[in-house]
């Protein structure tokens, strides 16, 4: 299906039928999208957790008031950022971009000194706002392939953070979390996909300048 | 194309070719995947404005450290948030999803209350942040339907924004520019098509918790 049709026939799913699952092959075309997206210089400065366990999930799901997607949903991503994102983690992309093009360390110095002078730049919450942004770019190419898969999806970002870093452990590896991705197919109990999609006009949403 | 493999065609574009222009229905494409993709709550709490004037755009390239893409690009969508997210526009998106789906304005007051005690809540600076987040979950459904399309495009967030604001007379709008996505056609002197994409190894990007 075409991104514009899947987006319009996808809605945010609320009860998912946890009966049915997605393949193999449908995960990991979602997890290419989100590693394929772009991201701020290519530094992807965030992890996705994929989380499956039973007991876990319902955990999560008290930590985020109860939404039932948590439980339901076939899979759910969690999207988080690292919590010191330093020049370590600038020295760790260098190495990676040197190696895919073969270019010497060396002549990546300048690119690297000018990472580690922005990085340098920002107070640690400007930090961690700029990466989540980077999050939220790899959530809607989530969406959107979810969309083109039809494959149904709901995005959340309502869920309290320091319980899920807490449930998930996610101090002690220095990430914590921001969003979340659930994926699945709804149920036909859901009585969200018979409401109309409510979307600005688009002469309100656009605007010509000049 | 299918988006996993339009993501991994495209890459960042850092010179158009300004001879090669989108067609209408290429841009109303775009601007519908835009238009549809999901925000929070569906408050779509942004504006997208399309820069067609050279002389604002000659302005904006300099507003972002001479970054040709502002006055090569086809086409240029600056997103930007509204500097007072406040409870007349939760009321002006009440009375669309009322009418949208024929609820009654006084069904919707519990979902107004919700909304408004949520924004109440938050600092002006949190609301910003928020606001922001939403603008690139559509930057990142801007993206994927480009690539989708094999339309090319560059995510920019490097730019003076205050500068920006000026330029664009955002400030008297009740505006403030967050991101902009570049979209046209790559020139073939780019010498950044030449290079091998850069990403994680997945089990770096990706880990399975319980």
């Amino acid at each position: 299906m075409k991104i514009v049709d899947g987006l319009k026939w996808r809605y945010a799913v609320k009860r998912f039928d946890s009966t049915r699952k997605l393949t193999k092959d449908q995960i990991d075309y979602l997890k290419e999208a989100i590693n394929f997206i772009p991201s701020s210089y290519g530094l992807q400065p965030y992890k996705v957790l994929e989380i499956e366990s039973v007991e876990i999930r319902e955990k999560l799901r008290e930590a985020a008031y109860g939404q039932p997607q948590l439980t339901e949903a076939a899979h759910i991503f969690v999207f988080a950022n690292f919590t010191d994102y330093n020049t370590d983690k600038v020295d760790a992309f260098i190495k990676l971009t040197s190696e895919t093009n073969n270019i010497s360390e060396e002549n990546s110095n300048g690119y690297r000194d000018m990472l580690n002078g922005i990085i340098s730049s920002m107070t640690p919450e400007q930090i961690s706002t700029w990466n989540s942004k980077q999050a939220y770019i790899a959530l809607g190419a989530l969406l959107s392939a979810a969309a083109e898969q039809q494959i149904d999806a709901a995005a959340m970002e309502g869920f309290d953070k320091a319980k899920f870093d807490e449930i998930l452990g996610l101090k002690e590896k220095g990430l914590t979390s921001v969003c979340i991705g659930a994926v699945g197919y709804r149920s036909p109990e859901d009585q969200n996909q018979f409401l109309k999609k409510v979307r600005k006009p688009m002469d309100q949403l656009f605007e010509k300048i000049g």
